[in-house]
């Protein structure tokens, strides 16, 4: 029977990677047309006499900043803009003033300057809040600044580098975004929102299935399947895969389907509960495999209500999750609370302990969304 | 009381704190010299003449490998190593192919291997083991090969051209691991070894603060401190992080303490260990908030052995993170599991279900040190 259930389970699972491995594909060919068309500034000759070697930093830019999802490109690409003009605009005003401090002083202003905001910088860098959004921009503005003030100690006319550099970035951003966001697109967005609304539904179904598999099977060796266990520990450090989701999909306002001012904050709260949740679960596993609970009796005496109350939690969840996939209000949310409260009352009755905490934690979620 | 006992705790966390802003201080110090040393190519005459403006390529070197930990640093080093030999050999082979073929052939050559290459290594950075170790080798590759077969078309002479880069590379590399491994190095073995010791005498204290105050406190608002449910929760969430101390860990061989073949991955399992003692703890808290164990008989039945169970738990737990922080086998094995066994015992006479899975886990824990 277990062959029959779990053979649904893994078609459903290839589907998904196969899906990803078509995404991951084309996200590839995605690059190398990006990579193909810069290059056309040093392989066309027209162009080449525009821009000269400074073709490079077109090139730079296609590699460093092009990222899987489209908001994550948009983020980098507008990190990148930040440090470069930044860094870019500070480093000309400390060269020019070096260059009128003149002689040996030059090189001591330049090198002075060089080490204060390098390491300004790169505490900057350290700081949990700048770091979760801007430590591209701090690295890219130490990079530029540096750049451009020493080869203000040897070019002849900073400004006229800077702004060529400059154009030639503009450019590849130019090219990245256009392939990244029209062509194609992998939203995040998308993504978070599907594996939120998966999730649920996972944690539904291994409510049932914990539930079945213990009171089903005979004998001593009760047990919900361990195999679960994997999938519970991979949903429990899915946190900070939630976060990294979030800061792209903030960067995806031109997705149709969500629009400018999306909560996506609520995402990173439902993720929460859920892993609360399954933590709940887990430990509930634990307590079912001990050996005091064998007792043939009280099992049989705690059956039906357990059961009952589990396909309706099973229930409850999976209406949360259709509600949340197909962005609607939830239809049932009176019909929810109540069979929450008449579940509470049941298991205070049947006092079985471990059961409570994770009642609470659906209580909590059906508050949370 | 509880005044008293937090002001300990507050200045131990803010001495904790201080030493980490003391490292980020000396970090952001170092980077700055690393900048000024590389910025003296530009700077003094006579070095400025060898490299010319290849220079650039040193100062881009030690603004992106710089890392906060001497590991990361070495691994950041080493992948652009990998990366621009592999990326610059190929280049090479590829650029000399197209200049063989010649005409037009040259350029159509040009931008298919342009082609081909960014889209293969693209992918490969998608592929989950690549990712986790070679993500940066991989961008590099990119980088290198592109800049070097377009150059191809346009530079007299590839191969001195790539020659110089890659001696101006070396030098960058070089300032930053002198720097990075004898200046005040911050090793990342250090930090994962000392988080690791520290959590486990965390998870000891909280289990006696817990019972204690559980049993301690009168009237209906038993409860066990909720304010140390965050610090669970960023234990609960510290797995990606011991995973990549892990890796940069394993990069710093030259560390007195530690030796060649240290076992870091012991330390991700008893990381793993201690996350599902903590959540087992967790959901305990959440059943001892539940208003069914409120009648007093019960509980001043279950107070003495539960009491005496909470304490040699964490003794348990106070010798295990003893041991892990000197570096010495546990003197107090034998003594450890026979408590444990008659722990185990007492509580099956006890049938309080959910300290159950707390017991389990401890077990498995005298097992995993």
């Amino acid at each position: 029977k277990k062959f029959q259930v779990s053979l649904p389970l893994i078609s459903i699972f290839k589907e998904k990677k196969n899906n990803q491995e078509v995404k991951k594909l084309i996200h590839s060919i995605k690059v190398g047309i990006a990579l193909v068309l810069v290059s056309l500034l040093y392989l066309l000759n027209p162009l080449y006499k525009q821009v000269g070697d400074n073709a490079m930093w077109a090139i730079m830019t296609v590699v460093v900043i092009f990222e899987f999802y489209a908001g994550a490109t948009l983020r980098k690409g507008f990190n990148r803009g930040i440090g470069t003009v930044l860094g870019g605009g500070l480093g000309c005003l400390a060269a020019a003033f070096a260059q009128q401090v003149g002689g040996i002083g030059n090189a001591i202003v330049v090198g002075f300057s060089v080490f204060i905001f390098g390491a300004a910088a790169t505490y900057s860098r350290l700081v949990p809040r700048i770091k979760r959004s801007y430590d591209y921009a701090a690295m890219i503005f130490i990079l530029t600044f540096n750049l451009v003030v020493v080869s203000g100690l040897r070019a002849e006319n900073v400004l006229a580098l800077a702004r060529e550099r400059l154009s030639t970035i503009v450019m590849g951003f130019a090219v990245c975004i256009f392939i990244s966001l029209l062509v194609f697109p992998t939203w995040a967005s998308d993504e978070l929102h599907d594996s939120i609304a998966s999730r649920i539904e996972d944690l539904a179904r291994s409510i049932e299935g914990c539930s079945a598999e213990y009171f089903n099977s005979v004998g001593e060796k009760r047990n919900c399947s361990s195999a679960n266990s994997n999938s519970y520990k991979s949903l429990l450090h899915s946190k900070a895969k939630d976060e990294s989701l979030v800061n792209f999909a903030k960067w995806e306002p031109w997705h149709r389907k969500f629009g400018f001012s999306y909560p996506w904050e609520k995402y990173l709260k439902i993720g929460d509960v859920l892993r609360d949740l399954a933590a709940t679960i887990l430990s509930l596993q634990g307590c079912l495999q001990s050996p005091i609970m064998s007792s043939e009796t009280l099992l049989q005496s705690i059956k039906e209500p357990y059961t009952v109350i589990g396909s309706s939690l099973a229930w409850t969840l999976r209406e949360l999750g259709e509600s949340i996939k197909k962005m609607k209000k939830c239809q049932s949310e009176n019909l929810m609370v109540q069979k929450l409260k008449s579940m509470t009352l049941e298991l205070s009755q049947v006092k079985t302990l471990s059961t409570i905490g994770q009642m609470e934690n659906a209580d909590g979620l059906a508050i949370a969304s």
